[in-house]
């Protein structure tokens, strides 16, 4: 029989009221003639309360023990879906990450998914069960120890799920329905895409849309599981597909860029009239690495008389005051005139697999945005997509213009 | 180095206030020497929001999941404690019940301890930790799935704990601050025992004292685990000793009568006139016990004609209006002419080993009760206990009479 996996949210599972709609869609695919294995997260709202009880018990808490108390919310979850599926006449079982088990590194808070043994879900399969996996949860064999995946975990144990088990698809269930264009709340012509390559998705996870977490895709790009994002809100009986996330090749008609992603989350850094000698990009950059602080665009300017040069950089908004803190410690280290910055920027990016066969597709944008008086910061590109920075109030006005551009606006 | 248990029921850990204190007494006992093994129930009132989830999410829940959901409760406890341990400087980490491993029946809901291996508590004691074990759970080891051990059974745990480790002593921190010779709010002469046998704290258990549960005291009785009962709400800088149950040979100067306890869980039945025959016992009885109904006291008085005899017992209250329709039902093969039955009668039970050596001591009872007019309705008597049925009326004189009695009164 064919196998699917699907997954349901926190918003999804939030009251018992809630996870009886969880149950009728999966009746409905088991219905279909599936193997189903169910991921959920905690109800909402919990892991919240859990995470403010360890903040309570010492802002230094250990995260072994931060994951022992926080994997408590997706075990209460999966054992109420298994009870209800069990009253709907669908047998049904839940499972721990521990007892699969789900293994993962000992980055507690943050570990990683290092494998996934499939023999005891199989067995459950053959019984005629359906699985209820708690999400966001794992073991560190060596240790015994519960551990969590970090923010977003559930999404990345159904895609590992569903690799483990040859799932034909991961079907994540949440409170919208589908992958856009862009963010319907700021174009309402926004478009619901059908299809989606993994390489486009993971970008634009990477580049501020909310939908997936980036290593999720990652992993179902590396994987290949076709995966959907679809509304857990439909119907049971009547529940749309939702945007199919797969493998380029799969998808007929490909448009030149498929979504237009934007993140406010941006700092920009300017150092005027540096003096420009042997080493000194290592010593602006290399301390921030030190810290962690992530530096995204670069732009150099040689200035006039060529002795000294204007660097222009992003920073994470959140670590904006570390890395000016930062860079004024080097003063010494590193000659310039003076820091300036700015955080009221944004970044808009324009993200396509079209984009590696046609050329001049970035330019085209860089004279639109101009043709509204749009001032662009920083610019960076890559293989298959190209963000610019400009200032956070034209926002919605780049949007708007780079997504009728490239023809993504509904009719 | 000496072991301790230490146990925490749930109004101990309500809060993560609490859970500071808790630490507190811990950290007396660490600075005392001890290694230490810490065993948590939920924090009050998690475990009833579990079960209701449950509930509502079906009325005929499987107990497997019912496991699953509820054992929650206790993990978030150890997590917590765990926490707030190190951040007060000391070494700890939480123990769900499947890590040690707790293993228990497949009884879900109420299953038995089979065994616990003390192997991997044994290795955090020799890393300095403080093990902060999850209550009330455990794993049913064939097939891996959590278990919990039904009411009380955080006690339980603590006892087998104290076992598996061979602590010295098992302290059992509750809301009150020990074991009385009966309830003070009846008796506002009852005083706090210092020591109590086993086998007088298994009849108090058992006849309705509700300090600790009847299977906690069996297992400390069984392994001759010193116990005591005393109180979390103590200042831990200058917390008092308890009472300490243990074996009798360590008690020096034994009461005849240890304690008075009382029971309104009682209901009585009364066929009157049953035509006496062959079997007609095992026809009554026989389909109670079918039923899982527990009978407890039983009187048989032969009426004046010799060939009818009125059939007197006991029933646990909630089991009433269910045994009288069984009774009913068996009209026809047992003949008799009327049912009477009574719910507001109470148990009163004497306890005390002294009674293995003393004549006479029950007989001093039933004179005193009388000359307060207190009809007795029904007795049992056993080698260290005897119980009296009267009317619930009067409950109150009639524990105070036997408190004076037997001397338990304080000066």
């Amino acid at each position: 029989m064919p196998r699917l996996v699907m997954k349901f949210g926190g918003t999804s599972v939030a009251t018992v009221e809630r996870i009886r709609n969880v149950a009728r869609h999966v009746a409905r695919e088991v219905r279909a003639g599936y193997e189903v294995a169910v991921v959920v997260s905690a109800m909402s709202g919990k892991t919240n309360e859990l995470v403010a009880w360890c903040r309570d018990a010492s802002p230094l808490y250990a995260q072994s023990e931060y994951d022992a108390v926080v994997a408590s919310g997706e075990q209460v979850t999966s054992g109420l879906l298994a009870i209800v599926l069990s009253e709907m006449g669908i047998r049904a079982r839940s499972w721990q990450g521990w007892q699969i088990p789900i293994e993962t590194t000992d980055q507690h808070g943050s570990a990683r998914i290092q494998g996934i043994d499939g023999a005891r879900l199989d067995a459950g399969f053959r019984r005629g069960e359906v699985a209820v996996v708690a999400g966001f949860q794992g073991i560190h064999p060596a240790s015994g120890r519960l551990t969590t995946l970090g923010r977003g975990g559930s999404d990345t144990s159904a895609v590992a799920v569903a690799a483990a088990i040859g799932a034909e698809r991961c079907d994540i269930y949440t409170d919208v329905d589908g992958v856009y264009t862009t963010d319907p709340r700021v174009v309402t012509r926004a478009r619901r895409l059908e299809r989606v390559a993994f390489e486009e998705m993971l970008e634009m996870a990477s580049l501020g849309a909310k939908v997936l977490q980036v290593r999720s895709v990652e992993l179902a790009m590396v994987h290949r599981v076709p995966t959907t994002v679809r509304s857990s809100f439909d119907d049971p009986d009547d529940a749309r597909p939702g945007t199919l996330i797969c493998d380029e090749d799969d998808i007929v008609e490909q448009q030149i860029i498929t979504g237009i992603a934007f993140s406010k989350d941006e700092a920009q850094i300017t150092l005027r009239r540096v003096k420009d000698k042997p080493g000194i990009a290592a010593a602006i950059f290399g301390p921030l690495a030190d810290a962690n602080i992530n530096v995204d665009m670069i732009i150099q300017v040689v200035s006039g008389d060529a002795s000294t040069t204007d660097m222009t950089f992003t920073v994470p908004a959140g670590d904006y005051e570390r890395a000016r803190a930062i860079l004024d410690a080097q003063a010494g280290i590193v000659e310039f005139e003076r820091i300036e910055g700015a955080t009221d920027v944004v970044k808009i990016s324009a993200i396509g697999v079209g984009m590696r066969s046609h050329a001049g597709v970035a330019a085209k944008a860089f004279r639109a945005l101009a043709e509204k008086g749009i001032n662009i910061r920083a610019i960076t590109t890559s293989e298959i997509k190209f963000s610019v920075l400009i200032d956070a109030a034209y926002t919605e006005l780049a949007v708007r213009t780079l997504h009728s551009l490239y023809g993504l606006d509904k009719a």
